[in-house]
């Protein structure tokens, strides 16, 4: 029998690529020893613009390269966040980032918790996405505290 | 007995609320005579923004206002996603428009035929949401077709 | 076609059945000419504790007596909450109503939009029931408002 | 090849804080060398209450500071109960404990196996509950033989 | 609006057919006005052995025979039990009556309202077939009234 | 009341575009006054093939023009066969094919009932495809006469 | 990377508990050096027919007692059945043996592969619970060359 | 805690049996030290062919045995594409295939990504399966380097 306070959760962490905040929450979920895997998407950008073409040749158009392009990451990303338990979701202040977005609906409507992390300055806009969410943080340590509460039962105070 | 050319469809339209796309759509639907319902998320901004305060009380901070909101709100988009059939998600050239990646990926993931809607302009932002999407339109004209090949299998040449 | 901004939805009222609060929502229901269908458990309060020994015959024991009432009670109320898009789960200040508690949380798992309807007294004792609703109001009022504006998109200022 | 009558089973354990009813059921699932995962919410009081607030900031009024702690909760609570093969659900005779009945509806839905364990003078408040469970029990004991019987269909007679 | 304290439902009766019950609970559901479709299995004995047979082509062995006439018999079957709201499964004193126990969990799986309806000497043999049932009745009388209760919430004392 | 020996049924025609096979489909559902609605794909060879180029215009190659058109074509069938009861899935002597074996994959998966119908020349390339059916047809007049059985619960012997 | 003929499967025995089938198949199985999990009910009857009562309390009458006793059995039997791949069910010539008809549709309903077992004289009794069967075995020789063809792909001849 | 861009992964591997495809890819897969379970049906064709009728005995027609045998092995291939993240679907230029097509629509049913792999001469004929597909590859070391880029994360330039 065990008495389970630390059972193995999965993570996903999604969207914003330029900022180092998926380190600063795999340090500190090792820093809290929690029993986590941590998934993503690949990170490498022109990897993942490039992954269809590369592979499966280039198309005549900046249209399909981008379609071949995005579904071969959906093989990843699909699987990624049906495994999880909790979908982490960043908003930084450059770019677009639908594709964000689009993990968070797509998390949402299966049911699983989304945590979303971005600045005070983007709450109106994410308005829609936030409401779904279990959670809002603003720095990736609130969401290792989260994590660490949700995973061990401990909050640190 | 029923030969079904014409059965109800019910199509939600997503996204972009500042032109008028979505009446350029119903016409062309009218027009064609084709048996749907259209429905959609409330596209009055100031009541999209306002309903949870306005009804609920007015909480302290922008935060949780937002919250009441996009809460109310998703009393009436979740239902309506989840009885769609078809939901197209417009994508215009102002906003960051979140909302409407987070639609295309709750109706993405629910198993719904999702139709972007958007200038090619914004085609390499809209990546990932593309890629799940079963037709990328460029005008609204474009839509009514595809809606009207779906419903009635009359290709419009 | 039609445009819909007035589309049929069904309203299961569940929990505290000694105040008018279901009448309440329906008169305002009728008075916003909403296109809604309310539903309810029997609320009559010895039918629902008799139905089971009643019908199938006087067990020996209460425990037994109640088993069979709720078991039958079951039929109703789980048909009308998987029939339901909406739930409002209604809280008096007596009695200790689990049978509402539990609604909400038999909807809740079904992905329903739950609103709760308490009086701000209860808000501590609540936290996890208001938690999952995407709504929480203090008087019908509010709930047909509510109403009003996730079926017909008018928002009553 | 393995011949299994002793399996591993994931029991949550939710309900009433404030007696040992768990360290009763853990030990004597222990005693019984059952393969069993216990795992149960946050039982501190004072952090589930407090867990919202202390990670993502004191929000102005006490309803929204329940609001964030009840959905920070609910990371740990909804998974911990859709991993679970049984849920069995404690009621005291002190408070109204809402939140388990909350989590016996949302299990029941769930298809999951309920226990209830509470004393008879609470049998006819929680009717629908119990009708709801695949067995009432009155003391941790009774909990653990059925844990027995059910894990390594060993009746303890 | 409508307050719906008699709504449509859909009650598939399985199980044996040298008896009249079915007719006896049709004529209790018109005789109480209820808003109810009644479905059944086709019921001509002959018929639902020869189906298969007769119109797809007489096989060479009895085994085949009865896998031709089951599975055509299972079109049917299937998609009543999976449109029904409840699923009422008589058992009488005579056959064993397989398939009455097969729709019973088939229907228990899919998580419809079952209702038994037997004498009680089949008691025993039906232990776990009632210990999935919402209710056990022994008379087609207590069905109608079960259903009555349940369809417009009277209980007829 | 009704007793319900005549309720609407969804029938799915897929398959085979070159013989006139759903037309006696039709003729025959609507002489024995079945109370189904036909559905099918688009069955115009060449808008089937054009669809996606004609509306969201040319490609460079073909690869993509049929993915366009595939895709397209998509919004219908899928919603057409999730929407339907029975799939009737018609393999003939020439081309591959494939779309119907697909559409007859998607619709097990889906829990529907599958009927084929094709020439017993090609039962042991169907192999698996049959096996997956309630149903192995060879001629239209048979898939009527199962209709008429599954529908009206008459056997025409 | 692992190529995988040997992958670990669950299956369930139902059924008959009087001969020693389930001892023959666990040899076979053995013999095979198949990767399975064998599971099934309490087969001691007395234990499933006290288990309730014993534990629970005995209760006035028979009629009661079976019903604690299945539901307590429901807690291990249902699990057991969602959690496998296989589920052979096995007709004796004694009994009603309702349950085992009871478990082939519930296993049916949720999809899982059945195998029933049987001796031909039942054939035409068990039409409808074998015609839902992926495979109808006589002998628990066959169960095991189809367990080890289905999940090592050898074919013993 | 892991950080996991190596996590194990299931990639079904159906279709055509007539080429080293399904080496190639192991090879491939082994070469890239790729963290993934590999499963297929049965490859050998008499095996597969008689199954049914070596187990259960010689059915007098053709048509059951072949009905005996694809039931047979649907017990392997249901499960291990219901078990896979990935479906690899292989379509060689001789045979009508119609099996790998059921595949290729079951597994799309289930959400589960596909991947096509043939030759571009097939391209017209599979326009429909193609569409479904996340990719469609035309070498066995096209669908290694997408496995690759989907299970760790790197992209092989």
């Amino acid at each position: 029998m065990t008495y389970n306070d630390d059972m193995p959760w999965t993570v996903y962490l999604s969207g914003e690529i330029h900022t180092d905040w998926r380190e600063e929450i795999t340090k500190g979920v090792e820093g809290a020893g929690l029993n986590a895997v941590l998934t993503s998407p690949v990170t490498a950008h022109a990897d993942s613009d490039d992954c269809g073409a590369t592979i499966l040749g280039e198309p005549e158009s900046a249209f399909f390269r981008d379609q071949l392009g995005a579904r071969v990451n959906a093989i990843r990303t699909r699987k990624l966040i049906e495994d999880a338990d909790v979908v982490v979701v960043r908003f930084g202040d450059k770019y677009r980032q639908w594709n964000a977005a689009f993990d968070a609906g797509y998390a949402s409507a299966l049911g699983k918790a989304v945590i979303t992390l971005h600045d005070p300055s983007l709450t109106h806009a994410l308005k829609e996405v936030d409401g779904a969410a279990l959670a809002v943080a603003e720095t990736p340590a609130q969401v290792v505290r989260i994590l660490q509460y949700a995973l061990s039962g401990i909050l640190q105070r």
